[in-house]
């Protein structure tokens, strides 16, 4: 009995500030007493793999998101279809709140990154959610049954999705949840909103909008997906960057040779792909493809304001990514991801490792992101890079090389070009909506709520301005070292309740 | 039968030179009568999968060849086994020829490359030999059962170690035994030797040859390894560059970040990793680390004779492999080869195509290939690789960096440095030994043989002339375009079949 005591009251110390609302307060009861269902629940849809692209498995998830919704008393539950066939669709429900004269949308996604389980943690299945005593780089140990009985902040679920963005999903349901059963009501109308093709770019999120307009009316947006502040602090983020994608192959020779017999004279297709990449970016890491930072709109005077007022936490986080010099000398993280940026995804070329054999492979390709602020144009900003690679000699293809291309051109490069981009969206901090959501935010903590203005991460939240005539906040919980988009994903427990408490205090503001 | 008649004549049309002596024509006409029985041992060693390092495999295979070679009658079939542990064994035999006064010792080895099956073709797996009526490439189709009865010359064969180089042990037991079954003899003592480490540097080769030294005296070496010349044309070579490796691995940060919060002031890995390769070649392929071409022998007058003989295959490889331009330009194949190499082998980071996700990826490797010839020694040669990274500003180590080495450094790379590497070979052309290998090999062919001062591949010859005072010369078979090495290895079953022919003569020589 004295250990489950005194975790209590370490629980309880870490959470409460010293003065909250009443309202704030028995939400946090709430989730605090039922945190072994809302965890099961948790696990169990998690434990559903709806990667992006996976259709089929993405329709479970959905029809389980019915089950979940419905069971919590939200009305209209329904799927928002797009016509286009194969669509992942849009889950929707929505609470009328009598007397309430404005009306939030609550969005989260519930389709995660693909995976490539090989890289995972041994022992860790990306879709067999596990619980760690604490993140496995900071040495957490398997939780046993026997230790469920007290479920702790700093406990990890590791799963895909478990932070990007199921957790999202699960905390919009359970704050709404948590209002109700600790006898309270929202204040405003609420609308859920939970897309499955976030991951893939969203490519019929507009159509799905412009189908259901009329569903969809609203005073404001609220988006939960992403990570709160290095810090650990509360953090609200009004904007998010736009995102566009260029899939690279080079070619050597037709069939892979023996790196003896041809080495010195047949063109390697890994030197030519490192040499196209290294002339992309000096070694300060700024982008050299002419004209790459030409459109971007700086910072404003008070996002310039909101960044210096965030917590210094550049030399934490260089010590815990052991990083001894940032890429962008003399930019804070807030001012370099206020740019528009490129980063390589991936790159391949042969084998390594184990697999590794002495031959001159037949082709080397590499995924490019490309990060867009407010000002570029997601296609602009894609053929800035084209024109680069064919500045650098470059034959630029969208098929695998004929015989007679390949001999007409010294370097042949196959350009995907993704057609799922999209800009950057930014909302004022000074919108009144958003700060009566800064207001409700600030009641759940003492420490200061980190305002950012704008997430390094995507959404395409251009299309509730340009469809909807709406404006979207976004309210992150995840922690911020949740490895998502890669491997080890996972969710500190701790930021999981308690971003339903910060959700249920925006549900009341 | 017409068709068969028509078939058999084409075989021997192509095979038969116009003028041969009694032996050749003995032997060949034996070979082309046994095909089908030949074919059917050597497709059952292919199917024991036995790739480098894969001890256990390679132990089977060694009993299956000891079993093979007690059926043809070779005396003293026993293991030359190394004193350390778990090392693949040399499987010895041989043949007292009496009244003869030389001794030639018959080299190849049998293990193979390591293999990635998703990357063969598909329905190929590399341990499932399998007939195509002609190369992929040249749009072979699958042989069936009825076909088998009439097997033709340019049927490919699709598996691993096809040609290189279980095609090289299962020719030269078949030429002893085709002479003896021919009602014919050698006119030389022969010893059978055929290694089971080639593929991973022979690095027990040495200790093997030092115990077994008494056992080893010879007058020169048979090694049947490598392609003969593009022209399709018989090659003689006299010499093998020598080889190393080097494995590098740069570093990110500790646990994979997402490439929109990150992405522009964390480095990225895969880049810092293009920009070393970039750096280590010019754009003509030369390479421009400090000194690398310093310690090259040139070639002397005759070697430079005998290249410029050789016919000129450059302009029908391009068109093959599908090449606008080559590397070195001004130099020719034979030139290029004849100076030391740097080849990627292979290059990783993140994932790529449909695994591909956003995010800035842990750390990014690559595998080094280094080709040397004659002057080269293969630890400088590594060395001067490892200065020049250290002039591109990276901390060098040889293992994952620690926290500590993390923060004090800029730029860190692990360098795993191969022990297995060794010195180029070469045997002068003049040598009588050499010129009479030379005579046996043409009176097979009405084609002019090629004579190659060096393969560009290797193998570690050196040790023949430090530890035996003895010399090779090597007598490859395979066809050059058989993927060696890489995915979809295979032999033509023409050049297998007449590699016998030349063995079978030099044994007569």
């Amino acid at each position: 009995m004295r250990t489950i005591t005194l975790v209590l009251v370490f629980c309880f110390t870490t959470f409460l500030p010293k003065a909250q609302t009443g309202t704030v307060s028995a939400v946090r009861s709430f989730v605090q007493q039922h945190r072994d269902t809302i965890l099961s629940e948790f696990e169990t849809f998690l434990s559903i793999p709806s990667i992006a692209k996976d259709t089929a498995n993405l329709l479970r998830t959905a029809d389980y998101l019915l089950h979940v919704m419905r069971g919590r008393g939200i009305d209209h539950v329904q799927l928002l279809e797009a016509d286009t066939k194969n669509v992942p669709p849009v889950i929707y429900g929505d609470i009328k709140t009598p007397g309430a004269t404005q009306t939030l949308i609550f969005y989260a996604h519930y389709d995660g990154q693909p995976v490539n389980p090989a890289q995972w943690a041994k022992g860790l299945d990306p879709f067999q959610p596990t619980l760690f005593s604490n993140a496995l780089y900071k040495n957490g140990t398997p939780i046993d049954q026997k230790q469920l009985k007290i479920i702790q902040d700093e406990w990890r679920l590791y799963a895909r999705g478990a932070s990007d963005d199921k957790a999202g999903v699960m905390a919009i349901i359970n704050a709404y949840a948590a209002l109700v059963q600790s006898g309270q009501q929202p204040t405003c109308n609420i609308k859920f909103f939970f897309e499955g093709e976030e991951e893939r770019g969203s490519p019929h999120l507009g159509e799905i909008i412009e189908k259901y307009k009329p569903l969809l009316q609203s005073d404001g947006w609220i988006i939960c997906d992403g990570p709160v502040h290095q810090s650990g602090n509360k953090q609200l983020v009004f904007g998010v960057r736009g995102d566009a994608h260029l899939d690279l192959t080079v070619y050597g020779p037709k069939r892979p040779l023996h790196s003896g017999h041809y080495g010195n004279w047949i063109p390697n297709p890994a030197l030519l792909l490192a040499q196209l990449l290294a002339s992309m970016k000096d070694e300060n890491g700024r982008i050299t493809v002419k004209g790459f930072y030409d459109d971007a709109i700086p910072l404003s005077t008070a996002e310039k304001k909101a960044l210096a007022e965030a917590p210094d936490v550049e030399k934490q986080l260089k010590e815990e990514l052991g990083i001894h010099k940032t890429d962008m000398p003399g930019l804070s993280l807030g001012e370099a991801i206020s740019l528009p940026s490129l980063n390589i995804n991936g790159m391949a070329s042969g084998n390594v490792g184990p697999l590794a054999s002495n031959q001159i492979p037949t082709n080397a390709t590499a995924v490019l992101d490309l990060r867009l602020v407010p000002g570029n144009d997601w296609r602009k900003q894609q053929q800035k890079v084209i024109d680069h690679i064919k500045a650098q000699g470059y034959y630029v293809i969208d098929h695998e090389p004929t015989d007679e291309e390949r001999l007409q051109h010294d370097r042949i490069i196959k350009i995907i070009v993704d057609d799922d981009g999209y800009n950057a969206q930014r909302t004022p901090m000074d919108w009144p909506l958003a700060q009566r959501i800064i207001k409700a935010v600030k009641k759940t903590t003492t420490t200061p709520v980190v305002l950012q203005p704008s997430s390094g991460g995507s959404l395409p939240l251009y299309l509730i301005e340009e469809l909807l005539n709406a404006k979207p906040v976004t309210v992150p919980i995840a922690n911020y070292d949740n490895n998502q988009h890669a491997e080890n994903e996972n969710i500190r427990l701790g930021n999981f309740f308690e971003g339903i408490v910060t959700l249920a205090s925006i549900m009341q503001m």
